[in-house]
């Protein structure tokens, strides 16, 4: 953790007082190991970011004196779909586009998506913001993004997607494709990666139908935990 | 597994029956479910890759009509330097750098490397051996990348760092860069990313006196198993 995120709740003004008792003191007390007079570093969700000064700490309670004053890390402007991988693989998936800035992603279904992923408590609402704030917490950030789960393909392309495009380019990353994936692309793009066994020949077909580009990111296939942080960093704009 | 791999004992020529009695008979059996008749993909270690046809399947062993006939894809021409992360979250590291196509990797210590790592199971000859075999037959390649520990940092970049360095550019991932990580590098570089906790000063301006520029990754904190596929992919020439 390289920033402690704390609720809208907790933290009312630029400064406070706040006092923690949750998993967050444990953690302060446990991992830290600090003592009063550290300072840590902490975030508003979805809001500043500054630091934390320890006045209190006991079994039961943590007493910080709070500064917020520096705005978050720019966001990437990319949007992320993504063929829901295993759910274990997803979790992963998720802090990897988290700490490179992506903040709208879409879980997509498709015909090589094992149908029992959808039923994982992995993808509940909880699980899936708890990744989210490892993510954020883990990269130095406070904004949450918004994350959608589309378990139907063809409503998701047509409606979705295609609405997205509108404004924005759109690259899938294809094994085969022939074409490299671009490199530091300044406008805000759609990105789409397949799950572990990729998109059918008709679900690609499809993606070009509306507008995604197909691009490679090398000759070796990779698996979507790969591909995410691989897609992600290439297209930053430097 | 998108490409078994087979043994260099196993596959004497480039047409071959080859009997597999061990976890790949098994694989074949439980995993790819693989009845007579059916074709899977096959490499040989350090060799070519080609396919098999299955002409015997039984509880106790698995018969292949193997066909060897293309060369593996391209390597990477990049060397990654590592500092040693959590042995865990190295194992995934090593696969995200394998199905990237490195080949030469260097695992470093830090004065932020945790002591107890190096004492990791994961970190033994037949472990890192099992990661690699897991990127391969992941990514569809054959070619075993070698992996060397340099427990000690100070004699790894004044020896080999410097070595390396002759003839190729070399780049590390340092969060308070301000210059930007460059993309679609076509010389060969050495890539250097930090344990979890970053380099310390003293060791981030050791690596930029034997050459090393400092590049960023993007203005968040990103894990090991972020920044290699992140940074080797932004490098892999289009």
């Amino acid at each position: 953790v390289n920033l402690l995120l704390l609720d809208s709740a907790d933290v009312p003004s630029e400064r406070a007082d706040v006092t923690l008792t949750d998993r967050r003191a444990a953690h302060i007390r446990s991992v830290l190991r600090a003592s009063v007079g550290d300072r840590i570093r902490v975030g508003r969700l979805d809001g500043l970011i500054g630091s934390a000064r320890l006045t209190e700490i006991s079994t039961t309670r943590v007493v910080l004196d709070v500064v917020l004053d520096t705005e978050p890390p720019p966001a990437s402007p990319h949007i992320l779909v993504l063929g829901l991988p295993r759910p274990k693989a997803l979790r992963r998936t998720l802090v990897h586009a988290v700490s490179l800035g992506v903040k709208r992603i879409f879980i997509i279904n498709g015909f090589h998506v094992d149908k029992s992923y959808w039923q994982s408590p992995l993808l509940r609402k909880d699980s899936i913001r708890e990744a989210l704030i490892t993510g954020l917490e883990q990269a130095g950030d406070t904004v949450l993004p918004e994350v959608e789960l589309k378990s139907r393909f063809k409503p998701f392309v047509e409606d979705d997607l295609v609405k997205l495009l509108e404004d924005r380019k759109g690259f899938v990353a294809t094994p085969s494709a022939e074409t490299p994936c671009p490199a530091s692309v300044p406008e805000p793009c759609v990105v789409a990666v397949g799950p572990d066994r990729g998109f059918t020949e008709y679900e690609e077909s499809s993606l070009k139908a509306v507008g995604m580009s197909p691009v490679s990111l090398g000759p070796r296939t990779l698996r979507v935990e790969t591909s995410v942080p691989a897609i992600l960093s290439r297209l930053a704009a430097s």
